[in-house]
């Protein structure tokens, strides 16, 4: 039964607004920054979208005038003896503590990410893309299938996915594009543990067809049972959210050597068939080693992205991920057909996959939002790879400043830029952790930010409380090192404070998360 | 009253073996191996050092059988009663959970650590070096004198270094080289909250006297002031700790620019007179304008390390931190000097000042630690170090094998080595935070692992229990997401579960520290 009307949320609010598009031409730095806002923002129960807020609720007061003036009524516990008239007024108030620095921000969104490679995170040893897959990679993923039964998923698929959804939810992340794997039935049982846990998410049946490339033992048998495995799973995913807005099918090649050109083609137009199209996600140009052998193996064409525009998965619902190696002739085609770019940093540091020029990619018109590329990441948080993403872009203004002053992003004689332009701010990073990913899964309208209309799709968030002078420093209490790691001393700003939280934080911070509208994860402790 | 004879542990131990030197021309990957134990070691609760081990202990009864035969007799209280002959067999039995994949390994050595920069952590925007000390590290540390008494520190002194020590330790950080600021009661201050806490330290007041450079609000009045300030503090610190077992002084010139050559020289003969001669500690070749700013304030030296050399700064007991952009003759003449190197990995990502070529150190025959650099590093756990430093040897390893073929570290016509070699492994990360540490602060004897007669410096960690396949993945209970960042399903060896421990761990995996076999951190939740 339907206990409330509206759940007001009150505290401090903060967000990444949209920009206007950037110009190519830009030179300043970048225009990122934090809208802060102080008041009350309800969210309709029955809808779980923001319906409306008011920035000028200043205090405690002002919220009970506020509610008083809604024609509201404000309740501790379920009303659930409510008549149908009470329940209409009746509102759950939410706050975000103040003197634990607490505020409200968007979900953050994982545009990707390989649940069955969960397990494996933290373990790539020495290895580059191409080994690891075979080392690491194919050999776990290939344990989601079942010998025993072609439609029951093994019991490793329900204690690994549960366990991805629930820790990628813990830490802040409301909507995920999910790599599953070939195997229908385990790729389904990861929609269905999204939809009950309540986590937005994109899921991807895995196709690899190729038997030059792939393992004998893990493989779709041939571009025809790709295709119509893939169909399977797309059926599941329909029947299980009809209204597509929760759980949404993604089309999922691996990659261009993993899959025939009459596979990759066959995936093209089974996107294309649908209304609306389908998703596709895949990966492109992350490894050097990599790039050289698509060129061995579809010599007919231009570049590693001609091959996905041939076959028809450029499309304005197309995720590539990485897209390290890009030549600006690539980019342009990417940058036309309105594809988006899941930068994976933290993937492509520790496989050493090379720098991401992702201002560059910014430049070019191409959309771009972040991915955790678990495990070729070697973590879930989507708040890490904000990190990584920052430091990555330090790493390319270095580079770029001291090393190929001549040879910027394969421009032999390109105009030199400001080093410091190359590189993510903390602003920056948030936005692509949430409106660029947003905009990279196709739903910048509807999550990302806190606007009218938009699904309540958030994180409160918790920094801290102020460190006291006389603290003993030790872990258990509220205010000791246990319950967070970010230290707030008193003189911070709110912009030092998201600073501290980017660098410093974790999913101890995260005290509660949900989507559309629902608590997905809190905890108590 | 000692009420125990000794503390005997039980459980997994886990170290990094010392290695016979390798050659310079060893072009093999690392050699570095966990050595990983099962069993008792014995520390005596007098000495604070481990007596013995014994690998032969298998199960609970082969350690009740080890107490009978030692002659012991073990007490779950303390026996507050006992006489003394009583207590000379009486032992305390400190346990690893087996079920929580709990381990004991040495505690971490952090080599480079600016405790008054603690509140900055996280904090430095867009900047690289020069412009960061400018922006935010003169004022924040110009915070530590006390404007209303030349001997009392401020209120603030107390706050912060109480909450980096103890923020440390909570990290694994059993000895940490400190920098701490011009003041000299401030500086004791740090050196005292380290004795009391119990982290063995090397605490050193920053010299600053040149007035070019230094800001006019922050800097020692005189090469003369620097001097007889630096004294007063390590005659504080002598008098503190006259063993010098816990506490060292270390005399600290910031950097070279911040120094003059009167000053420098002055320091390097005070280091010289002590005995045994004093520890020295500063920067060196952090960033390309840093690097120019020597050459251009130093004309008659013939590089940034003979600046020091002639100053007398570089000695056997001299920790460099950074050296980023060293050319191979200055490795030579820091080789020759038996100089070490802290290197600062996160530091030089996050300020974007280039990418430290550790494995040409190593192989120049230099000693290698890791630091912290809180706060141009932003995290004071040396496990983030750890996690840096193997990221960015992935980053040296890519962009030789990819962008400088023909100028690998400063050699043109360099031989071309396997990228490989350049990447730091998870084991050798953890042999740069123990052994390497212990190495640069001139107690590789002492602490840095588990051999008889050394001390024990020791960290209890606890990756997390299994995984269960009903869990439920919500945070608060044992087994849930809340207690430990890892998951471990059970098929992983152990060096598998410490590469998931360095990848995915933090705080909340260090259950208890210990220092020369005192608890100085322990957490009950």
């Amino acid at each position: 039964m339907l206990s409330y009307a509206y759940t007001v949320y009150y505290g401090t609010f903060i967000h990444l607004p949209r920009l206007p598009d950037e110009p190519a031409t830009l030179t300043s730095p970048p225009k990122h920054r934090l809208s802060i806002n102080h008041g009350a923002l309800w969210v309709s129960q029955a809808e779980g979208k923001i319906e409306g807020f008011d920035w000028e609720v200043k205090n405690e007061h002002g919220l009970k005038k506020f509610i008083e003036k809604m024609g509201w009524k404000a309740e501790d516990k379920k009303g659930e003896d409510s008549d149908k008239d009470e329940v209409r007024k009746l509102v759950r108030i939410v706050k975000a503590r103040k003197e634990r620095n607490g505020f409200f921000f968007p979900g953050f969104i994982d545009t990707h990410i390989h649940a069955p490679q969960y397990p494996n995170s933290g373990i790539f040893g020495s290895s580059t893309l191409l080994d690891w897959l075979e080392t690491y990679t194919f050999p776990m993923e290939s344990s989601f299938g079942n010998k025993d039964s072609p439609i029951i998923p093994p019991p490793t698929a329900h204690t690994v996915y549960n366990r991805v959804v629930a820790r990628t939810l813990s830490h802040g992340t409301t909507c995920a594009a999910y790599y599953a794997t070939i195997h229908v039935p385990a790729t389904n049982l990861l929609a269905n543990i999204c939809h009950t846990r309540g986590q937005r998410a994109l899921v991807g049946r895995v196709c690899m067809d190729d038997p030059t490339i792939c393992p004998s033992y893990y493989r779709d048998d041939c571009a025809a049972s790709s295709l119509s495995a893939t169909k399977e799973s797309i059926a599941h995913i329909h029947a299980l959210d009809p209204s597509q807005t929760l759980i949404r099918p993604i089309i999922t090649p691996r990659f261009a050597p993993s899959c025939t050109h009459t596979s990759l083609s066959q995936l093209g137009a089974l996107a294309a068939s649908t209304s609306p199209p389908t998703a596709i996600q895949t990966h492109i140009s992350e490894n050097v080693n990599e790039v050289a052998l698509v060129a061995e193996l579809f010599p007919d064409s231009k570049s590693y992205a001609d091959v996905y525009d041939s076959a028809g998965l450029l499309t304005p619902r197309t995720i590539l991920a990485h897209a390290v190696h890009l030549s600006p002739d690539e980019r342009a085609l990417i940058a036309k057909r309105s594809s988006a770019v899941s930068h994976c940093p933290a993937s492509n540091s520790a496989l050493g996959s090379g720098f991401c020029p992702v201002r560059q990619l910014l430049d070019d018109g191409i959309a771009v939002g972040l991915g955790t590329d678990v495990s070729g990441g070697w973590s879930p948080s989507v708040l890490e790879a904000v990190r990584q993403a920052c430091l990555v872009s330090r790493h390319v203004a270095f580079r770029d400043e001291n090393e190929k002053k001549d040879v910027i992003n394969g421009e032999a004689g390109a105009e030199r830029k400001s080093p410091n332009r190359e590189k993510i701010s903390v602003e920056e990073g948030l936005y692509l952790a949430t409106r660029g990913g947003a905009g990279v899964v196709g739903m910048q309208d509807a999550i990302g930010g806190f606007e009218v209309e938009m699904w309540w799709d958030a994180q409160m968030v918790e920094i801290g409380g102020l460190v006291e002078g006389n603290d003993s420093g030790e872990g258990g209490d509220e205010g000791g090192c246990g319950s967070s790691n970010v230290d707030v001393f008193g003189w911070e700003s709110w912009e030092e404070k998201i600073a501290k939280w980017v660098w410093g934080g974790d999913d101890r911070n995260v005290r509660a998360v949900w989507v559309a509208g629902r608590l997905v994860h809190g905890r108590d402790c």
